[in-house]
């Protein structure tokens, strides 16, 4: 499965950024090659001071001297000032032209952003993908000019003059919240509040288990630091307290948020709905709190901020800086107008009085380009010291280079799939005697319709288990229902302050951040592959965050069992009933609802190797049978015929099911054929797979001529007559379930073998 | 449109409770007659001592001798002990004969709750819909049996020993979850984790809302508590936090939260998810914190707390009670194994043993029933006080009496409908020349296809601002976005700390948990009319609160813009695209997407009235022109035909659209009609309206003989299939939107008139 791909892996990591809208038909996995690097520097140890001969520009200061030490020497104040105000002034620049966009923030954050990027951050912007690099999001992601003016800044080439004059504009690569699969340099895609600063989390996260599984006493091969910018919006979203909250119980040092505090939301001033005290509220939650009382031109009050903050490695570190929105608009700066709107040309014109700003729109002075300039030699050493430190480390510890390079790059181990149980017919033709005995040892998980029937949500974990022996970026947990979910890794330990290497994430009951925080981690490199479980109604609580998965090409797992009224006695605020029809409406999310051993191993295959896409598995409570003529191998049609008894591809009728329907419609074929009808039975377990297939092959399994068709699906039949078509007829649930035992729901719903025998003579 | 049943309140709210799954074609509001009650009491000052001659036990205590002052004679310890240990009991039986349930939280928290119901609360279990009753709400729902006991106990009708004995089973009163809708004295709908506290806050701004309103020094008519059981589940919500910092900021003194401190979660010790400070979370958003160390027996303590909680007027108040999850049981309790499975038959009887506990299974002790029995007399006798208090005030205060009435019974004041903007054609049929004058005076709000063109939410705007002066129930506001929602009441002020009788609520960027608010405050009393605001695509953000919404009868309404890629320039994070079809998947819940502003009152007015039915408004960010053809009637067939030149009822092509694309689809007929072809343009505004009809006239707008039918709608396709037919085409988005304006994205993503003129032309 592993591709031979020569790519450099930092074009590997753009061309999957690139391919965002294309196909995925063709699963190229990156190899990893950038550890093949030629550069002449052979540094051995990380946390030495790079040489001067990198510095193309007399006014570059020392910096970063190690990983937690904030530098004391800075640029003087006037270029900073200089630089503060480029970045403003390409923010109102760029919104004005646009005459759309949020200028507030970008005004009101140029201060601690510049020392950010330019005093503080590590990154090579020439290779916005490299491993090491310090992660930045714009929680508050209405702002993110700011962002592009900054990799503009930077030198990276995603963000050129021409990309800012095309803001907002259609096919630019500076759209209208920061997305990282159109603008190398963004690390997430952020906008919907309160996401940018949990997807921080995953990220530091990340950083913390892989510096715990792979950092040695003489080689820190993990060592970067996570930083965001959150608004006053972002802190009033519950998805930030439930992931700040488990930023503190998990001890993320290296997660240093600045909490942009301006007063002003869209509505006026907080005042009107946020008067809560923030500061008391992140102690209480365990993290440290720095309060800057002057964002606005308070450099070194920043920059000791940062100091401090980095010193603190136990705790995550909330700086909250006191700015002005708009800072700098002598007329609307404090105030909700500057927000989300151009300033206009008057107030542009204001603006530019105001702060003594003589230079022409998007023009950067030549002493600010200068001074930045410094940015593209460095972070090439800085990578280049680091593959140094690779290929030492790569050389004492081959075993753990080899994981840690698979979790990197994103190529998955050779084999990886073998861990997965197989069908016995795929055994026979895919593989020779050598192999054979490696696949009986895991013969247990082979299943044949005389296995042992049991609940997908079991069998389910019979393949995390089997994938995170194989894959080494594995990783997940539950929203507290382990038990329920069944996602226990029984090899590997919890992710815990104390011990990050675990594997098994401890979420509470926090759907929402477990989803984004999950997107975090998988953007965080391209081999981590997180999961993550609920309950299958729940995904209410976490639809914006797996909506960002979609987005955003994170490809999360999504383990949600209990997936219909067949969990029973919980009754119908626990019973999904829509939820199947609402994820087969978003866009780029694959929905599986597999019936037994085998579509579950299958849905797990394709889950792990669709690295662009989230899977969502709807798993059942209950014990289902493994069925005849399911296969692993078929899942990938998306939909595919189990049985037939017609020949022609005419059957009198075709019946369709899912998950723990298709056997009721196997069964109701059963009865049908006895009364000498011929009858198709299909899985349709993931209807986007089967969108993707051939005309020719949907026509071999639902052959137009063949208008009498039946559905049966425990859910909505909301979407199911494009399906049946016309003529067709659909067995569903279109109202809330109801408390009692599982049976009696299905017989009392009318999901049941006679449902479907009578549908399909009243179609014959 | 008020009807002029006579049934009395508390019948009309329990046919409404019991109407769950029945039509709701008929809308008949019930009247209000409970207050021409027949009780000989006219105590005329509310605060009172009840007199002796309701106490028809010995051992009744002087129970609540004011709404602020918790009592200090209680009842003698040993019956608190058996009565606290007859719920631990009910609890563990319901349970093991259900074979499902939640043992453990009833048996940690049968103390407070005790103390609560029997000692504290104020209601009467014979009219569980007493307006002016202290409202309950167990917002950890799993525990539903310590609820289910106390109403038992406390003599409601709606749970007698034999829906004990059928808990969690097919069509009893005891659902698996607290369903209001199930159990008269369930005021909410629980069991999703932290709803229930954020319906708490709903409930208890709704009380604030009305005593600032409707109170006078002389009679304080409005005067209840609002008490709620959180879980360290509902802790972790994010929800929570966001509705407890809004409950600070409101000051709502009258809402008292019980924190269950039993450090147990379903994964185990809270330890491994759950470190923060509560207590100082809780202090640092606005709150009163009391910790009870001793909740297994401290009855005192408890007491004291209620207390000092009742005594704190400006401020929540959360009760931190340290319980021992499934107290009582010696080898479970204080485990997770308590939490949510029956004890089983040996640990019962261990329990028993440990607890001394030698009753039958469900046998409430004589002296712990006889100590119960009082609150039967005095809850009449409390609403019976409270009646001729009633009656005095209407005697003084009698418009506010008729506004409050309008409240509390949920009868729409005569005419209100006239508020909206009316049809000209329907002004002419259905009016008098008396009526005409008036309407004349809104004549701004009656469209013609020459009216100027407006965006949706403007027009939205317009009926929001209608019918809150009609409508005294009628209140709301936005996450954050009035000013882009359009959801200001101009002739309210802003409910805020300290102006409550305002109208505006400003939420603040807490999209789930306003949803949730509203929820509370439309289940606070029939009259309620809640809406809430934020853009479409961020119902990911409250999706759980409003499928809490439809299955709870709560008929919220939201108000929802930037309904498509017609929003523009903010780019695919704030596009919704599969939202349409992911609520049309939702069971009763209504999905308009008007087109105009015919449509958007004909919405509005069915939203009004579909008082158990939720409605989200889809509107649009951009103008929109008023079309020839819609009509405010029409909405409430959720499809039909706009504009037909064929005859027959046979057009050679039907061409429908929703919302901003119903231009488009008129536009493509016009094309296609100078062509010669025979063309009808439907508007498809809910399709759940739509599914209503009859079939005659579904077939009169949608022929099953024509085949040939085009969808066209900025959004996913998802679902249209049943409507256009296997022939049919659907013209939509099925990707993520993308950053432009709104203009070129129509374009580039084909929702254009030509697109439909191609598909049709490709049908004929």
């Amino acid at each position: 499965m592993a591709s031979t791909s020569s790519l450099a892996l930092s074009q590997a990591l753009l061309s999957r950024a690139i391919s965002h809208n294309g196909s995925e038909n063709q699963i190229a996995l990156p190899s990893f090659s950038v550890l093949k690097s030629t550069s002449p520097r052979t540094t051995t140890f990380f946390h030495c001071q790079r040489s001067a001969s990198t510095n193309s520009h007399s006014l570059r200061p020392l910096v970063r001297a190690s990983a937690v030490e904030t530098t004391d020497t800075t640029t003087d104040s006037t270029l900073v000032d200089k630089s503060v105000n480029t970045i403003r002034f390409l923010a109102i620049d760029a919104v004005e032209k646009a005459k759309s966009g949020h200028p507030g923030l970008p005004m009101g954050c140029a201060p601690m952003s510049h020392i950010l990027y330019d005093e503080v951050m590590r990154y090579n912007p020439k290779n916005p993908y490299w491993f090491n690099r310090d992660r930045f999001v714009l929680s508050a992601g209405h702002g993110c000019m700011l962002q592009y003016a900054l990799l503009h800044l930077a030198g990276y080439d995603s963000v050129r003059e021409e990309d800012l004059k095309s803001f907002r504009q259609w096919g630019s690569k500076t759209p209208g919240h920061p997305e990282n699969f159109e603008t190398p340099g963004v690390e997430v895609t952020t906008g919907p509040l309160g996401q940018g600063i949990a997807n921080a989390v995953g990220l530091a996260l990340a950083e913390k288990h892989l510096a715990a599984r792979f950092n040695k006493h003489d080689n820190e091969i993990v060592d970067h630091y996570t930083y965001s910018i959150i608004g006053d919006g972002c802190q009033m979203e519950g998805i930030t307290n439930e992931v700040c909250s488990l930023a503190a119980h998990w001890g993320l040092g290296k997660l240093i948020a600045f909490y942009d505090d301006n007063h002003i939301s869209i509505d006026g001033d907080t005042e009107i709905a946020f008067t809560e005290n923030v500061d008391k509220r992140f102690e209480a939650l365990g993290w440290h709190v720095i309060w800057v009382k002057n964002g606005n031109n308070g450099y070194d009050e920043i920059r000791a901020a940062i100091k401090e903050a980095k010193a603190v490695t136990d705790k995550p570190t909330l700086i909250k800086v006191t700015t002005t929105i708009g800072y700098g608009s002598p007329n609307k700066a404090n105030s909700y107008s500057v927000h989300g709107a151009a300033l206009g040309e008057k107030e542009v014109e204001a603006t530019r009085n105001n702060l003594g700003w003589s230079y022409e729109p998007f023009q950067v002075p030549e002493d600010v380009k200068s001074h930045w300039s410094r940015h593209t030699p460095e972070g090439a050493a800085l990578e280049a010291d680091w593959n140094a430190k690779f290929a030492a480390y790569e050389k004492k510890y081959p075993e753990e280079a080899e994981e840690l390079k698979s979790i990197i790059s994103g190529d998955l181990p050779t084999g990886w799939e073998k861990a997965l149980p197989v069908s016995i017919n795929f055994l026979i033709i895919s593989i020779g005697v050598m192999e054979m005995a490696l696949i009986y040892e895991n013969i247990f998980q082979t299943y044949t319709p005389e296995s042992p029937g049991d609940a997908t949500r079991n069998l389910s974990q019979q393949c995390l288990n089997a994938l995170a022996k194989a894959v080494p970026g594995f990783l997940g947990g539950s929203a507290d229902l382990a038990s329920s979910n069944m996602t226990l890794l029984k090899a590997f330990g919890d992710f815990q302050n104390a011990t990050p290497e675990g594997r098994n994430l401890r979420f509470g009951v926090r759907e929402h951040g477990m989803g984004a925080i999950c997107n975090g981690v998988a953007l965080h490199s391209p081999g981590f592959i997180p999961y993550c479980a609920t309950f299958f109604v729940f995904t209410d609580y976490m639809r914006a965050a797996m909506r960002i998965s979609a987005l955003s090409e994170a490809g999360v797992i999504y383990v949600m069992t209990h997936d219909s009224i067949g969990l029973g006695e919980d009754g119908p605020t626990h019973q999904p009933v829509e939820h199947l029809s609402s994820f087969r409406a978003m866009p780029n999310i694959m929905m599986f609802r597999p019936a037994d051993g085998n579509e579950t191993a299958g849905a797990y295959k394709i889950a792990v190797t669709r690295r662009n896409t989230p899977s969502v598995l709807a798993l059942s409570r209950q014990k289902l049978p493994q069925l005849p003529g399911t296969s692993i191998e078929n899942v990938e049609r998306g939909g595919y015929t189990i049985s037939d008894n017609s020949t022609g591809n005419k059957p009198d009728v075709i019946l369709i099911g899912t998950g723990s329907e298709l056997e009721i419609a196997a069964q109701a074929g059963e009865e049908l054929r006895k009364e000498g009808k011929t009858v198709r039975v299909v899985s349709f377990v993931c209807w986007e797979l089967f969108d993707e297939q051939t005309d020719e092959y949907k026509e071999s399994v639902l052959p137009s001529e063949v208008s009498a068709r039946v559905s049966i699906e425990a859910g909505s039949t909301f979407g199911w007559g494009k399906i049946v078509g016309g003529r067709g007829k659909s067995i569903g649930i279109d109202s809330f379930g109801a408390s009692a035992p599982a049976g009696k729901l299905y017989k009392e719903f009318g999901i049941t073998v006679e449902a479907v025998v009578a549908a399909a003579k009243s179609l014959i």
